[in-house]
């Protein structure tokens, strides 16, 4: 069994601010549910401390976590790479990736996994449920099936064999659904089922306009935030550009810099750029409704795929100074080349950050003197190889 | 430009004992070549220091690598993970793997690489060439590309579309060869030619018997034993698994630890045990001649694939006190999905080492206190999906 924080003073809503006890909420803050406006729950903590303890990978930083111990496949301290190529090439100052890619199932995703897992066992579930095109679900089955959990992964039919063969590996069991991605009646209505009546904790989202993913395991992006303060300093690159769907990961990298940037260590918050496939965030910024269904091609990228936003992606890049980019499906292969081409090979959904960045130089969103990190957040052995003929 | 390790004090034959002064021989030690003894050639430095330094990855280690600085993608430093459920299942008092999958490539390859890159940089070659039925190949692809040289990678018909799509996309020149894996006429005749006709560095062997991929390259393996150490202290679980092709890997870390424990930090050597898919170093531990040719099936792991011996993986076993194990084709599907679901998901060839530990125990090769560690060499992502229906 693991250990909860006895650091945590309460929950509370990232939108209205309302406070909770500890406890599971997963319809997000329940009086912004009720008002029809959708927002995800965070963690208030006792006080901010910042010293790293001698364990490994995200377990160095579990004074700012959920749980002080995790179950571990050997997830985090994944590394800051410099492209001194891709930044000449750019015309930029400098030019590093942060490779999540590197962690044991492939993807970022295994900084919220241990920590759905750990709450799971300690509410005694028989096992756990996730919505996902493939990173989350394969994630989750892995620490599912190392911790001995039952999994249920639920999927559009659109998932590639390259996930499906993965998933099932594990012994999970993987419901494809034919539903679109996100409705009631479809996906949702079947997690929720599966939540109310088979005793299985949800990792991810299932109500409409979506909050996000589990609460418990959006904390644990925010170690991506602390890694790169180890790494950089108080000379954090000025822009970070992370691809987006449901936002956990732009959030929990948001709330790790505002924790960092509360303890005093950073005088600036790094703008977050938010990468998507198509207007989602973007429509919002320039004033559509958070809540709207947002119409657009995500063929090619269907990790960061979807045709809503959250409340917390929003959050995250308004309050960081940051932007949406949307990228364009006629580049996404020409993005996976890109980086195969300095070395480095991508999932398509993860690739499309340099075609962003490509956009923000040509917008002038950012100039020659800027020092640009992009979360490079899956693995490229994950791509379909006849994407790529 | 990388910087050569100013400590080296010459190159000398793990065969025969005979010193060089630093320089490429590319058929192994030139007084064994001529005996047809073929062998490799390794490094003697002029003092042996433990003092990691500050870097990353596996510069830390640079003290006893040819070169002190090096390209990087983020290679080395990978996770232990100690599993508690598989020592549970197998009766054993501990299991342990080195997650080498979580290198950039997702591979242990990656540890070759920069010192591949750095050497053929110092040389101005203008590119760099290497036999390989998939990792090594993408390995140094993803290096050359990184560092502006060209990469040809020679590869047999055999080779799975998802390689192909991963070298190809890095701008790797890919030639196929029909020809059986290692013959003089086929590939090795046609890397030969390239390297010394078209100025190409050769990362890998091309001789028959071989000797070994090329040994500045093979130093990176040492790392892996030094991170080991890092990780144990002095109780390095008496049992290292090593799934073997050319035996570079395991003679890499065979050296490491004989540094360490001339340096006095370990008291006995960890029993290296070779994990092969049939009888190889198996038949060349019960009598036969190690230039000898195997005939034996692998179709379903072909990076641990081929009909040969080297000499430096028979002396790493048995210098260790180690052993060899030849798995079966039978097992290789069910291996993997046994490390799947204890949530590692690994390369089928990777993946046979759980196999070889079954018969290791159930031939009482090691018993109930057994503390064992597996080199977790490779990526399930670069399983073909169709083997695993
Ligand atoms: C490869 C990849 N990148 C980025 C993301 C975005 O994550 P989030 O849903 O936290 O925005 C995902 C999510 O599935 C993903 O799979
Ligand atoms: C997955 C995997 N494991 C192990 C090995 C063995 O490496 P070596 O040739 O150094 O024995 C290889 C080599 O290609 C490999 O690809
Ligand atoms: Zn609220
Ligand atoms: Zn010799």
């Amino acid at each position: 069994m693991y250990t909860i924080n006895p650091n945590i003073e309460s929950l509370y809503c990232i939108k209205c601010g309302k406070t909770y006890p500890l406890a599971d909420y997963y319809l997000g803050c329940p009086q912004c549910f009720h008002k029809g406006e959708n927002a995800a729950l965070s963690f208030n903590y006792n006080s901010l401390e910042h010293n790293p303890s001698t364990s490994k990978g995200i377990q160095k930083y579990s004074e700012t976590l959920p749980y002080t111990s995790l179950p571990t496949l050997g997830e985090g301290n994944t590394p800051v790479v410099k492209h001194e190529a891709l930044a000449t090439q750019l015309g930029l100052k400098a030019v590093y990736l942060k490779n999540e890619f590197q962690n044991p199932t492939g993807s970022h995703k295994d900084r919220m996994s241990p920590l759905v897992i750990a709450r799971a066992l300690e509410l005694g579930k028989k096992g756990v449920v996730v919505a996902s095109s493939g990173n989350a679900g394969f994630s989750i089955a892995a620490y599912a099936a190392n911790s001995g959990l039952q999994c249920t992964v639920i999927s559009p039919r659109t998932i590639s064999n390259i996930y499906r063969t993965a998933i099932e590996s594990t012994g999970a069991n993987l419901v494809i659904l034919d539903a679109e991605q996100d409705t009631t009646q479809g996906r949702w209505a079947y997690m929720q089922n599966l939540v109310e009546t088979q005793d299985l904790y949800p990792a991810t989202n299932y109500i409409l306009p979506p909050v996000g993913s589990n609460c418990f395991g959006v904390q644990g992006y925010k170690t991506i935030a602390y890694e790169i303060f180890e790494d950089f300093g108080d000379s954090i690159p000025e822009f970070i550009f992370v691809p987006v769907s449901r936002g956990d990961l732009l959030w929990g990298i948001f709330e790790g810099f505002k924790e960092i940037h509360q303890l005093g260590y950073i005088k600036v918050l790094p703008k977050l750029i938010c990468v998507e496939p198509f207007e989602r965030v973007t429509q919002v910024l320039k004033g559509a409704d958070y809540r709207s269904r947002f119409q657009g091609n995500y063929a090619l990228t269907g990790s960061i795929g979807g045709n809503t936003v959250t409340y917390q992606a929003l959050k995250a890049v308004q309050e960081s100074g940051g932007d949406a980019i949307a990228t364009s499906q006629d580049d996404v292969i020409a993005s996976v080349k890109a980086f195969s081409e300095a070395g480095v090979y991508l999932e398509t959904s993860s690739a499309v950050t340099i075609n962003a960045l490509k956009l923000a130089i040509s917008t002038h969103k950012l100039d020659k003197n800027s020092r640009v990190l992009m979360i490079a957040t899956s693995n490229g052995f994950k791509n379909d190889p006849s994407i790529m003929r």
